[in-house]
C-alpha cells in the first residue's frame, strides 16, 4: 500500500473531528500492511487540551501491541505534530512518521533548534524516519476550512 | 504554603514510581492551596512510553476541574520536562510551572531554540510563569539512586 492509501484513512479521522468541532487532524499507525491504531482530535470532547490525534493513536498502538515501543510502525498524521506530540512520538521510538500539511503556527519546527542546515534537528528517536508533505494539499485545505467556518 | 511543600508532595509522587521499578519523577498539580491532582511515571505500568507524571497529573487536573486550560494552577514536578510534556504544559495553558532537578539528557532544554541570551526560548504559554532548582538536590538524588541500582 502507498503512502496516500494510509494518509486518506488519517485524512477519514480528521473528517470525524471537523464534524464533532473539533481542530481537523486525524492519524493512524500502521504495522506491517496494517492499521493498528487510529485517531482523531478529541481536545473538546474530552475537555483534555493534550488529546491530539497523534497521542490517542500511540496509546491505542501501544495497547494493541502490548509494548511502549514502536519501532516497526508508521505513523501517518495528517498536520505536522506540535511540540508535544513530537515528543510523544520521540519517546515511542516509532520507525516512519509521515505527516501532510505543514503547520508554521503551532507545528514543532517552529521550537525546536536547527541544524547547521537551518533545518530542525532530528528530535525523533535516530532510527525514525521522517516524511512529510503527502496528500499535503488536501490535509491543509481541511484545516483552512475549519478555521474560515468558525470565524463567520 | 511554600514551593518546598508542594515539592516535597511531587516527591512523594516520585518515590511511588521509585518503589514499583519506574523512573522516579513525581507531579503534583496545585489550584488555590489545594493539591487536585497527582501523577507519577507509570510507562511501564501502562506499557505506555507517553505516561510521563506530568501527563497523568495534567489529563487528571482537567478532569477534576471539567477544563482543558488550567491558567490559575501550578504545576510541581521533580524533574525538568521533556519535550512532550513541555508541550502539554504548553497546551494546558497552566499558570506557574515548578520543577526541581535539571535533566540535561531528556529535558527539554536539549531541544528548544534558545533566545539572544542563550537561555532556552519560553515555550510555555505567554502568560506561564516559571521556577526550577526547588529541592533540586533530593529530586535529583532520586534519579541517581535509581539508575545506580538498575545498572548493578
Amino acid at each position: 500500500m502507498t503512502d496516500e492509501h494510509y494518509m486518506k484513512q488519517a485524512l477519514n479521522e480528521a473528517r470525524k473531528a471537523y464534524a464533532i468541532g473539533e481542530v481537523p487532524v486525524g492519524a493512524v499507525v500502521v504495522w506491517g500492511d496494517r492499521i493498528i491504531a487510529r485517531g482523531h482530535n478529541q481536545v473538546e470532547l474530552l475537555n483534555d487540551s493534550t488529546a491530539h490525534a497523534e497521542m490517542i493513536a500511540l496509546t491505542s498502538a501501544f495497547s494493541e501491541l502490548g509494548s511502549k515501543y514502536l519501532p516497526e510502525g508508521t505513523l501517518y498524521v495528517t498536520v505536522e505534530p506540535c511540540l508535544m506530540c513530537c515528543g510523544a512520538l520521540h519517546w515511542s521510538k516509532i520507525g516512519r512518521i509521515v505527516y501532510g500539511a505543514r503547520d508554521d503556527k503551532n507545528g514543532y519546527r517552529k521550537y525546536v533548534k536547527e541544524n547547521e542546515a537551518h533545518e530542525p534537528q532530528h528530535v525523533f528517536h535516530p532510527k525514525t524516519q521522517l516524511t512529510f508533505g503527502i496528500l499535503a494539499d488536501e490535509c491543509g485545505q481541511l484545516m483552512k476550512d475549519f478555521f474560515k467556518e468558525r470565524r463567520k
